[in-house]
C-alpha cells in the first residue's frame, strides 16, 4: 500500500454535509487530479451515492406552468420539490390513487386487470403485499431521503436467508424437485473450493502464479475458515453449514449436518453467486407496506394538485405553450389544460397510445426501449410456519421455475411481533416470459398455481395454513402501467437516450426510463425526476 | 441421491406442533431405525431445536418448596414454570432489579462496579444500550419462546454488514491501521479463491482430484459467479464488491471499485471467515433492548415471588430439607427460610463466596469451571453518521485490539425511524485479557478509549458526535456476577459437570452453567434451567 493512498486514507471520508463532489473537490485542491484518482479509487471510501437529496436548481421558477402526467413518484417527486422552487406544478393522473406502482395491497385494496377479472383484498389487519416495489439497497439513497422526509419508518427487509431454498425442476439432476436450504448449498460450495485450493496448493500446483509466501497465507486462511481439517485438507461438516440437531441444556452439544457430495453441490448453479450491491443480504422495506412512501409525498402536496381519474389523450405543444387534453374516466367530461412545461412520467406503453405532436426522431428514440412483464402474488397464511418450523425469517426462496423465479417470506411483522400470528407470502415473483404465462391464467388459476408451488417448500402446510386470501397483479396487464418497469438497449441508451433526456421542447419524459442504471427501481423513478427537473430549470434559466 | 432419501424428504419436515422426538418416532414407525437416521441426516430437515418450548414434567409439584437463589433469566423461568406446576417457588436476589446480567442502560439506569464508581445513564429517550446478551440467533428456539409468550416484540439485529469494518493494528502488512470495508475483504477472497481454482482446473491441476464432468461444472460456476473473467480467469471489479462511485440518472452508470492486490488480500485474516450458524449475518434483538425479555418474565411472576437486595450467606441442607440465610443489603436484617430444595441460579463466583454444607465431590466439580471476563460500553452520538455518511446499519467491526474486539452500530432505531436521529454504538466488547484491561480504567478513561477507537473508523466525526453520555460494564467487577459468563473446559464438561447436573440432594446448581453448550447465551439459562427443572421433577415423583 502506498503511503500516498494511505495518508488519502485518512480523509477517506466524506465529512457531514458535504456531498461528494465537493469532496473530491477538496481532495484535488490538496492533492491535484492524480489524489483526486487515488482517493476515488482510494481503499475504503464508499460513498454513498452522490444523488442523496435533490439537486440544486439554479434559479427560482417564475410561477412556470408544470403540467406533470402522472402521480407516480417520479411525478409526484417533480410536483413536490419544483413546487418549492416556484414552479406551478399540477399533476393530471388516470388512476383513482397516487403512487403508480409504488402500490402495497392491505384490506380493501382494489385490482383490476385489462381483462376486467376484480380482486378486492381481504386481509386481516395489518397484513400486506408489495405487489410494486418491495425493497431498497442502502445505496439507494434518493429513496431512503423521502422516506425520512416523509417520516416513513423503514426496518430491514431480509433478502438473503440461509434458511430460505434453492429448488429446480427442469434439469437432471441428484436435487431435481427437491429444495435445497441455500446456507447447505452455499457453504458446500464454499468448502469444496477450499478443499480442492487446498489441496492443489498443497501439491505446488499454484506455484506458477502466486509466491511461495502468499500460497503459505492463503493455506492457513483455508485452513483458519473451519471449513477443511488441517491434516487432509479435506471438507466437513463445520459450523457454519449448521445443524442437523441443535446444541442444548446439560451434554447435548448438537450434531453438525453433514455435507451433500461434491459432484451434487457442483450440479446447483445458484451456490457459487454472491450477493450483489444491489441486491445485498439486508436491505431495507417501509414499515407497514412501500407504498407509505408513496403516500407521504401525496400528504405533502397540496390538496387538488393532483387531479385524479383523467386520462391523458392528446399533448399538443407549440411556440407558447403545451395543451394537454383530457377525459374523466368516470364522467367522460372531456378538460383541456394549458402549461409552459409538460412532463410525462407516465409508463411508455401508455404514453404511447396518446397523440402527441412529438418529432419523429424523438418518437424513435422512445421505441428503443422494452417494457418488462412482471407478475406478483401474495397469498395470507394464518400462521408464520416458515418461521416457527423451519426458521426461515424473510429471505428469497430461488427456482428454474419460470413463472416463479422468486418466492419471499415476510420480513414485516416478524415472529408476529407486530399484529400476530399471520403473514402474506410473496407467493411468486416471475419477470419475463414466466410473468406473462402466469398472466394468462384466471386469478383462480394463479393462485392455484401459487399454492401448489409453495407445497413444493412445505408440504402439507402451505395449502393448509392458507386463509384463501390472496392478492395478484401482472403489470403488463394494468391499464396504466403496460409493464413491469421499462428499460434501454445498450444502443438505446447510447444513441436514444440523449435525445429523449433533452425533451421535446416543451414536452419532457421522465421516471424511471429517465434512469437507465436503475431501471424498476424506486431511486429510478425518483433520480430520474431529479434529473428532468435539472434539464428543465437550466432551460427556464436560459430564457431568462 | 438415493430414493429412500428423497421419498423422506417429502416428509422431511416436522409437521406443526409436533416434536423432533415424536416426528423421528413417527418415521421410525414407518420406515425402521434406518430410516430414522436417514431421514435426521436427511437433505433438508434442518429442525428448529428440539428445546423450542419447557420440558413436558412428569407430575405436579405438590406444594414443594423450591427456593431460588437469583432472579436472572434462568432464576425466573425455574420460578416461572415450577410455579405453575404447583411448586410453592420463591426468589431470593442480591440486586435491586430483576434480570441479573440480562439488562439494558437507559435513562436512569445505575451500573456501580466493585470499586465503587458509579454511573448513571443519561442516554435520550429511546435511546439503549444492551451491555448483557445483545443477539438472539433463529436456532435459539428458547430465547424466542419467552419473548413470545412475553409479548415482546422482537426486530432483526444485523450482525453482518459488509459496509463496516475490519481492522488490524497490531501486525505489519499493507492494512495496518486502516479500516477495511468487510465486503471488499470478504468478495476480494472469494475472488482470488475462484481466480486460483479456475486457472489450475485449466491447467488440468485438478484432474487426479475431481471428474473431468465435476469439472467443468465447477469451472462454469466459477465463471457465472460474475467474479473472475470468462477469458483469462482473472478476479476482476464486480457488482458483488460493489461501487466506488454508485449509479443514478441519465448517463451515470456508476464505477466499480477495483479489488484490493492478492498479496494484500491474503494479509487480512477475517477474509476467509464465513459466518457460523449460532452467529449468522441476521439474528435479533427485543425491540427497545434485550431486557424486555427479563421484564416480561418478572411481569409474569407473582407480586413478592421475588425478595430483592438479599444477599444470601448461608446455604445448609439436612434429611428434612435446606435452610437459606440472607442479609437485607439496605437495613442488614438478617433472615432465614427453609425449602425442600434450593436451587442456586447466581454465577458460580458469588455462589463460591457462600457458606455451605455442600459435597467436597459437588465442589471439586464446580471449580472446574472457568469464569470469563467480558467488558462493553456504550456511547451515544447525536447523529447516525455511519448510516447517513457510510451506509452501515447495523454489523459489527471486527478488529485485533483486544480492549475492542467488536464494534457493533445499532440495529434498533434504523434510519432514527423510531425516535430521531440518535443511537448508542456499542463502543467496544472486549472478552479475556482485553476486557480486563479495559476494566483496569477509570470510567473516564474506558470512554476515552472508546471515543478514540471509534476516531479510527470515523476521523473526524466519532468524538465530534458524541453526545458525551456513556454506560460502560465490566461484568467480572459486578459484585453479584463476578464474570460475563461461566463456561466448562472439556475435561470439566466431561467428568464434573454430570456431577454438577444431578444435584447435591436438595441443592441444585442451575442457570448457565448448566447448558455447556450454550455457554454465555440467554439461551443457555433458559434452557439449563429447563434441564434443572426436569431433574428436580423426576426426583420428586420417585419420592411420592
Amino acid at each position: 500500500m502506498k503511503e500516498t493512498e494511505k495518508s488519502l486514507q485518512s480523509i477517506g471520508q466524506k465529512p457531514s454535509g458535504m456531498t461528494k463532489r465537493s469532496f473530491l473537490q477538496s481532495v484535488g485542491m490538496i492533492g491535484g487530479t492524480a489524489a483526486v484518482m487515488t482517493a476515488m479509487q482510494g481503499w475504503d471510501i464508499g460513498f454513498a451515492s452522490e444523488a442523496d437529496r435533490p439537486p440544486e436548481m439554479s434559479n427560482d421558477g417564475k410561477g412556470k406552468k408544470i403540467i406533470i402526467l402522472g402521480a407516480g413518484l417520479a411525478g409526484m417527486v417533480l410536483a413536490y420539490e419544483m413546487g418549492k422552487k416556484g414552479y406551478n406544478t399540477h399533476i393530471i393522473e388516470a388512476n383513482d390513487y397516487a403512487g403508480g406502482r409504488c402500490v402495497s395491497a392491505r384490506k380493501g385494496s382494489v385490482i383490476e386487470e385489462l381483462d376486467g377479472e376484480k380482486q378486492v383484498c381481504n386481509f386481516r389487519e395489518g397484513n400486506y403485499v408489495n405487489y410494486g416495489p418491495w425493497r431498497i439497497p442502502a445505496e439507494h439513497r434518493s429513496t431512503i431521503y423521502y422516506a425520512q422526509q416523509m417520516g416513513v419508518p423503514l426496518e430491514v427487509m431480509v433478502n438473503k436467508s440461509g434458511k430460505a431454498y434453492y429448488y429446480y425442476e427442469n434439469k437432471e439432476g441428484p436435487f431435481k424437485g427437491v429444495p435445497i436450504r441455500q446456507e447447505y448449498a452455499d457453504v458446500d460450495f464454499a468448502g469444496y473450493e477450499a478443499e480442492l485450493l487446498a489441496k492443489v496448493a498443497d501439491q505446488g500446483a499454484l506455484d506458477s502464479l502466486i509466491t511461495q509466501e502468499d500460497k503459505e497465507k492463503l493455506l492457513e486462511h483455508l485452513k483458519r475458515s473451519g471449513l477443511i481439517d488441517n491434516k487432509e485438507l479435506n471438507y466437513r461438516a463445520n459450523r457454519a453449514r449448521g445443524y442437523i440437531s441443535y446444541p442444548g441444556a446439560a451434554t447435548n452439544f448438537g450434531k453438525l449436518s453433514d455435507p451433500y457430495e461434491m459432484a451434487d453441490v457442483f450440479s446447483i448453479a445458484q451456490a457459487s453467486r454472491h450477493e450483489t450491491a444491489d441486491h445485498p443480504a439486508v436491505m431495507f422495506q417501509a414499515v407497514g407496506g412501500m407504498d407509505q412512501i408513496a403516500l407521504g409525498l401525496k400528504k405533502a402536496l397540496k390538496k387538488n394538485q393532483i387531479e385524479y381519474m383523467s386520462e391523458v389523450t392528446d399533448i399538443i405543444q407549440d411556440d407558447n405553450g403545451v395543451e394537454i387534453t383530457y377525459t374523466n374516466t368516470k364522467t367522460g367530461k372531456v378538460k383541456t389544460v394549458k402549461g409552459d412545461y409538460v412532463i410525462a412520467t407516465m409508463p411508455l406503453g401508455v404514453l404511447a397510445k396518446i397523440n402527441t405532436n412529438l418529432s419523429e426522431d424523438f418518437k424513435q428514440a422512445l421505441l428503443t426501449t422494452r417494457s418488462n412483464p412482471a407478475s406478483k402474488m401474495g397469498v395470507e397464511m394464518n400462521r408464520r410456519f416458515w418461521e416457527q418450523d423451519d426458521m426461515i425469517y424473510g429471505g428469497v426462496n430461488h427456482t428454474d421455475i419460470p413463472e416463479c423465479s422468486q418466492l419471499s417470506y415476510p420480513s414485516g411483522n416478524l415472529f408476529g411481533s407486530a399484529h400476530g400470528d399471520t403473514g402474506v407470502i410473496l407467493g411468486y415473483y416471475a419477470m419475463g416470459g414466466g410473468a406473462v404465462s402466469v398472466s394468462n391464467l384466471s386469478i383462480k388459476d394463479r393462485v392455484e398455481f401459487a399454492i401448489s408451488t409453495g407445497e413444493k417448500f412445505h408440504p402439507g402446510k402451505y395449502r393448509n395454513h392458507f386463509t384463501g386470501e390472496a392478492m395478484c397483479v401482472s403489470w403488463h396487464k394494468m391499464k396504466y402501467a403496460l409493464a413491469g418497469w421499462e428499460s434501454w438497449s445498450r444502443r438505446g441508451q447510447e444513441r436514444a437516450f440523449p435525445v429523449m433526456q433533452k425533451g421535446d421542447k416543451r414536452i419532457f419524459i421522465s421516471g424511471n426510463i429517465a434512469s437507465p442504471a436503475l431501471s424498476g427501481w424506486m431511486a429510478g423513478a425518483i433520480e430520474g425526476a431529479w434529473s428532468t427537473m435539472e434539464v428543465i430549470d437550466k432551460r427556464v434559466a436560459q430564457q431568462a
